[in-house]
């Protein structure tokens, strides 16, 4: 054993013990509280495997679960930026591009440089296994906030022109999820639990 | 899409998101609180991407993160079983069984079969993907306690016997690692973290 390298890895493995703390917008089934980006990555990895058959395109299943496992890694600096928060998406890319060098540069080169790689890859949308990725990362939390009586959405005034503008490549990666969380959407606005701001556009 | 497939699918997704809320007796870097079972799973999967290199034998890499990610979800019926709590061992693997046939089972046939399979192949013990999930399952939190100071050694009274015991077959899925364990524990009986019994034994 390569004692210098192995010390490495798990500096790693202790500095991203720090993403247990991290809290994300959606809550857990339930509302008893936010979720932490550990058990949102856990849950993604799962549902990737059970639901690969939807996928457009034929993916390594084992990369894109690294893939989901690994992605939000950058919160750790960044903080999680919530997906409609204007302002603070705006400095998001510089924000997480300088997280990823620190954190990722504390592995071993070679391990570093291919998580790196592997987040890049989910950042730029254009393999199979980073499109199905970001219908994972859009879908769990829509599930979760459905099944919470839309609660979240609710809370934060949501409108329907903001979850179409964050799916707007989701049927890239899945259509047939695609479609299901179109049904959900529309059930969504006639609950009355986002706000359909469709009609205003059109004018 | 087969809607009915798919929606054992969710119902499944759905139930296990209740591992968000099952404590472990490790507490989680900085020891502010415990950590939950999906937090360790999601740590333990990124670990054994890294760490693999130090497995015994050469492993399925995805094979055996899925393995980790699922393995404790059984825990959702049956509770966390404290590793050194001996009178809630004795009934550990009947409530278990019962717990993956009614969890795996929301699940279509074919996926709950597998995934089923695969909880058997880490309990069984026998597969160098299983030895190795368990050099994680015991290296996780041992690494985290010793972070925090063996907090929670002191606080149930830990004596080097246990630990010892429950790692009796770590070094057939990685020596390198266990090695390294074992360094911590000395360390940790040193620093009067962990009871030494290993004399009361021999006598």
């Amino acid at each position: 054993m390569d004692r210098e390298r192995f010390e490495k890895q798990l500096n790693f493995i202790l500095e991203i013990d720090k993403e247990k703390q991290i809290l994300r917008q959606t809550h857990i089934r339930g509302y008893s509280r936010q979720e932490d980006d550990a058990e949102h990555a856990w849950h993604m990895a799962v549902m990737a495997f059970l639901l690969q058959e939807y996928s457009n395109e034929k993916i390594d299943i084992g990369r894109t679960m690294l893939m989901l496992l690994i992605h939000d890694l950058v919160e750790i600096d960044a903080g999680d930026t919530y997906a409609y928060d204007a302002e603070a998406n705006k400095t998001k890319d510089e924000r997480e591009h300088k997280a990823a060098e620190r954190i990722y540069g504390l592995l071993p080169e070679d391990q570093g440089k291919m998580l790196m790689d592997l987040w890049l890859e989910f950042e730029a949308y254009e393999t199979p296994e980073a499109r199905f990725a970001h219908v994972m990362d859009n879908f769990q939390p829509l599930l979760l906030n459905h099944e919470n009586d839309g609660k979240d959405w609710t809370r934060h005034n949501v409108r329907i022109s903001q979850p179409l503008k964050r799916n707007e490549k989701t049927t890239t990666g899945s259509e047939e999820i695609w479609s299901y969380m179109e049904e959900i959407l529309e059930q969504s606005i006639r609950d009355g639990k986002i706000i359909d701001d469709r009609e205003e556009k059109q004018e």
